[in-house]
């Protein structure tokens, strides 16, 4: 059975895998992408990301080993022990390897500056990881993997035509259209987050305003309402919804397509009043067009779903 | 050298000619899509679109032939004889076909029905311009076909993603990723007419509200104004041009392009002042994140687009 290894690069954990090529994970293991005292000692966002200055390497303060190193160093050594921990656990050798990475990624994907890790800017990634591994390495933003994997086995399985979210301290996404994940001039196609819906709304960091990411990632609603997404109160859980679905709609008519799959912490943590909503406003955009009964639900594969993503990328599904 | 036959279905005229695959012309003709007592008698928009009750066979009212058959058979008869006449004219056989068309197509675009002209519903078009040929003939929406034309001869030459757009009596559009050609499920993808950019604004006649075609488009400024959009003030063109600009910064940031070209004879009516204030807000949509640097531009082919779009069917280019 040809098994690939799996590594998903997000703001508070680092994780790894080998999955086999039928998605059953053999071995999985994680550790947090920032040194214990700092977690410890930043207040978190209710879906878990920090929110404070990122990285501070504080050698020695919580008793954890000191790094001599640069931070950069120091985050890679922990991500190299991770990935010799689980394929040695798996007593099997992957035929390749995955990665999904919060972005943005340069253009051939070979160099990572993942936005909440400031300790990797131009990070050469992909080739620290193939020397490491010996084994081919494809890297793919995480929400793009995010997409392959609920094609692969979670709620777009068979679908040839939809998109994946992710609601959580952000808002990314990916597009499957004809079976193809699109990429876009740079690499960044599906960034649902940045979808105007709300012209002349909250200043977005991506300098616009009313974006989607604006309005209701967990930042947005910690900036909005004062208090964590998981205090958010039954109208503030509506309007995220209904923001969401309203992004939706458009991209459905934009792209003719009729799947939403939504993951991420917010929006699984809001639940069911959550996808009510968003439906709602997406059957407001698909009264008679071409959004006509699209529908937006959970992802399929839960907290599985980065690792799954980034396998199926490891085994070139996008 | 090779040429196709290249046929453009359009509300107010129906176009055809002979292409050579180097994008010269041979030869082109036109007929009005409705018998002249018909368009004499309706009050056109500024753009030349019909709005009245469409198609009233009214034989013999003009000295025009009357005709025996229904209204499909007496426009098929036209559009046969128009085809045959710039065949014989060019002198050469086309070696295919390609047609671009109002939609909406079903989806393996073996029969149109385009909203504009209501004597075809469900029309077998590819199969009777086979039949009437001898050729290959493959459908595209007009807007898709023209996306093509631009990507082979017009502003989006040598540009691998880009979206096209027409604004006329209404807002369609055509989208490039890859150098490929997007469809969707049933090969609508690309109508940005309906990406909402008013929440809550005018009522659409896809059902929803405030998409860029309910506010943008040339009958929803002769609904706003109660005038043609050639009687627009300044204060209209610059508020589409805003609107067409604000949708272009989402689709920009959504499927990371940075090309817009624009045809159509409100955009190209409307001319400096519209795309002065398109470049403005799609330049706040760019200030930092994935559509910065994106261009709005007109289109280069001018009244040769829908044609030389038609061509680029034809030639297998989508």
């Amino acid at each position: 059975m040809r098994s690939v290894l799996a590594v998903d690069i997000g703001a508070t954990k680092l994780a790894a895998a080998v999955v086999e090529e039928t998605g059953r994970i053999l071995e999985r293991d994680e550790v947090p992408t920032q040194p214990m005292a700092t977690v410890a000692e930043e207040a978190p966002l209710g879906d878990g990301e920090p929110r404070g200055p990122g990285w501070i390497a504080r050698p020695g303060t919580d008793g954890s080993p000191s790094s001599d190193g640069p931070p950069s160093e120091e985050l890679w050594d922990r991500l190299a022990a991770l990935v010799a921990n689980v394929q040695r656990a798996a007593g099997t050798r992957p035929a390749a390897c995955g990665v999904g990475t919060a972005g943005p990624l340069d253009g051939p994907h070979d160099t990572v500056s993942p936005l909440n890790i400031p300790a990797w800017r131009d990070f050469p990634l992909r080739r620290r990881l193939e020397v490491l591994t010996g084994l081919p390495v494809a890297v793919e933003l995480d929400a793009k993997a995010l997409a392959l994997g609920e094609g692969w086995l979670g709620e777009a399985r068979g679908v040839a035509d939809y998109v994946a979210m992710v609601v959580s301290s952000g808002v990314g996404g990916g597009v499957v259209l004809g079976g193809r994940l699109l990429h876009g001039a740079a690499g960044n196609a599906g960034h649902i987050g940045h979808v105007q819906v709300v012209p002349g709304g909250r200043r977005c960091a991506c300098g616009w305003r009313g974006c989607l990411e604006a309005e209701a990632s967990g930042l947005a609603i910690q900036a909005l309402t004062g208090a964590a997404p998981r205090a958010a109160s039954p109208a503030v859980i509506e309007r995220t919804g209904t923001l969401v679905g309203r992004a939706a709609g458009s991209v459905a008519n934009l792209l003719d397509l009729g799947l939403f799959v939504v993951a991420g912490s917010v929006a699984l943590g809001f639940g069911a009043p959550f996808f009510a909503a968003a439906q709602a406003a997406l059957d407001e955009a698909g009264r008679i067009g071409t959004a006509r009964g699209a529908r937006i639900v959970p992802a399929g594969l839960g907290g599985e779903g980065p690792l799954l993503g980034a396998a199926a990328v490891a085994l070139g599904r996008g």
